[in-house]
C-alpha cells in the first residue's frame, strides 16, 4: 500500500488569514498523537496574506481518510468553517521518501 | 528570517520516471548532510509516471539558493540533466510549522 500525499490550499476570508493558519496549526498539533499521520505541514503563501498551504503525508490514503472523522478533526473544521473562502487541491502525490520522512 | 518552501514538479522524459525518481531520493539523502534543509520529500505524481514531486523546507531561502552550489547538488544535477523534459514551480511559500517540522 503506497504512502499518500497531498498538497492544498485554503483561503481564508479576507483579513482572516492568520487565525486560519493558527487553526491549521492547531490541527498539525492533534495530528501528531495520530500514527497514521507522517508529516503536516502549515504554511503561509507567499503574496497572499489570506492564503494557507498545507502539506500532509499519511501512510496510506485509507489512514487520511480515517482522520477526517476524528472528533479533533471534526473541531478544527466547525472552527474554520465560518472564516473559509475556498479550498482547493493542488496535488495528491505517492511519497518514497527523502529527509524528513 | 522566514523559512522558506517549496513545491515543484520534474517531469522526465518518457520512461525515465523511476529513474528520475532515484536521482532525487539520491539527492534528498544528500541532503540529510546540509543543516538548513529541514525537509526533501519525494514523491511520484498519481496518474503521470514519469512525474516526480519534490517538497522542500529550509531556514531560509539563503540556504536553498547556497545549496545549489554544492558539488553533490551539482553532480545530481548532472546526471538528471540528460532525462528531464520539463521543470514546474508549483508554489513557493513560509512554513510555520506542524507535525514533522
Amino acid at each position: 500500500m503506497d504512502r499518500f500525499g497531498l498538497f492544498g490550499k485554503l483561503t481564508a476570508k479576507e483579513g482572516h488569514g492568520a487565525q486560519l493558519a493558527a487553526i491549521l496549526l492547531e490541527a498539525s498539533h492533534a495530528m501528531k498523537e495520530v500514527s497514521g499521520c507522517e508529516l503536516y505541514v502549515v504554511s503561509t503563501a507567499e503574496n497572499e496574506p489570506d492564503a494557507v498551504m498545507v502539506y500532509e503525508v499519511w501512510i496510506n490514503e485509507e489512514a487520511h481518510k480515517a482522520s477526517l472523522a476524528l472528533e479533533a478533526t471534526q473541531n478544527l473544521i466547525m472552527q474554520a468553517k465560518p472564516i473559509i473562502a475556498g479550498m482547493e487541491r493542488i496535488s495528491t502525490f505517492n511519497p518514497l521518501g527523502g529527509k524528513g520522512l
